[in-house]
């Protein structure tokens, strides 16, 4: 991080499917306007509906199996035989923009982050208030098989044990105080004295030596 | 921290005399109720006002000096010959009730609050927005005269180079927004992993291994 360009903060988020973490990041990203959600790279066919650039950026599986294996992706994951990814460019270009990013990603492309670009990111994990409580959402979505939603659970409960990989963790039982509760985080860590230099050396420079 | 006892968490907040951290700490008191500051000891004598128990606790040098002696004080100082003190037992007390403790010392108090609990605190320090406006801040309350301002102003500026030493940094160019600031870092830290696991652990309890 340079001491003259204000650099922002990498924000991951992961929860278990089901817990709300779409409601949540887009309330983040409607409040905070220095906040921006990665677009991510997918292999899978564009559904009706979707724009490409705007919901994903749609690639051939060739091509995302290039930028695999020439390294561009900051995480991928194979989810169902679909491809998707977090291009490492983008992100760095948004930060180096003084943006604040939010990625939106499963406790193993949290992994990725973590393993490339070390110390880096702000890690937070969401949780839903109950197994229960998580299965009832899943099902009152009304969406699903049964059978996803089994699936979905079962990933659910290994999931949750990787909270401890994480450096906060927000409970959503209530929209309004988790949203919040995420925002005072941002907050906090926009004031951590690394994040801080460039407005605190201009004040320091104003006290005779 | 016991995985039942919903410890509380210590802050430490220092600022330059002048800076304003008085009244931003009394509106955090006021805004946070489970925040509260700890009593200091004094070998001061009360002034017309003071109320022993409530604004300090007044004890003899004697008395201060025994309490030195057997290890009692988390930070002490002598300021232009009194002495003053935080007691390490009161700290505890309110931790273990589930109370986060604010201590409002100077950057000596605070190194030895991090030698003598190594990692515990969240250390915040607050600057003025400039020098100049420091200085004219002390010359606006008229209360001191230009001496014991040029003292205090020096003070600061040996203060401001220990802004390293601390997690964050916060600017007192508008309070409200400064106390915001102070109160989305408490904020953040209540939601870090290691102080959430009494919430957490029975959440993770209702899903299946």
């Amino acid at each position: 991080m340079s001491n003259r360009a204000p650099a922002g903060a990498l924000f991951v988020i992961s929860a278990p499917s089901g817990t709300g973490k779409t409601t949540v990041v887009d309330r983040l990203v409607e409040r905070l306007p220095n906040l921006v959600r990665s677009r991510s790279y997918t292999s899978r066919p564009r559904r009706p509906g979707e724009v490409d650039g705007v919901d994903y950026n749609f690639v051939s599986r060739d091509r995302f199996e290039a930028m695999v294996r020439a390294g561009e992706f900051l995480e991928w994951a194979d989810i169902f035989g679909n491809l998707y990814g977090t291009r490492r460019q983008d992100i760095e270009d948004l930060l180096a923009d003084g943006h604040d990013v939010v990625l939106v990603i499963d406790v193993q492309g949290a992994r990725q982050v973590r393993e490339r670009l070390p110390g880096r990111a702000v890690e937070i994990f969401v949780l839903p208030p109950s197994y229960e409580v998580l299965a009832s959402r899943l099902r009152g979505r009304n969406k699903d098989p049964e059978e996803a939603i089994a699936r979905r659970l079962a990933t659910a409960s290994a999931e949750v044990g990787a909270v401890e990989e994480y450096d906060y963790v927000v409970v959503n039982d209530e929209l309004d105080r988790c949203v919040g509760e995420i925002e005072a985080i941002i907050a906090a860590e926009r004031a951590r004295l690394a994040r801080r230099r460039p407005q605190i050396d201009p004040i320091l420079a104003t006290f005779p030596r």
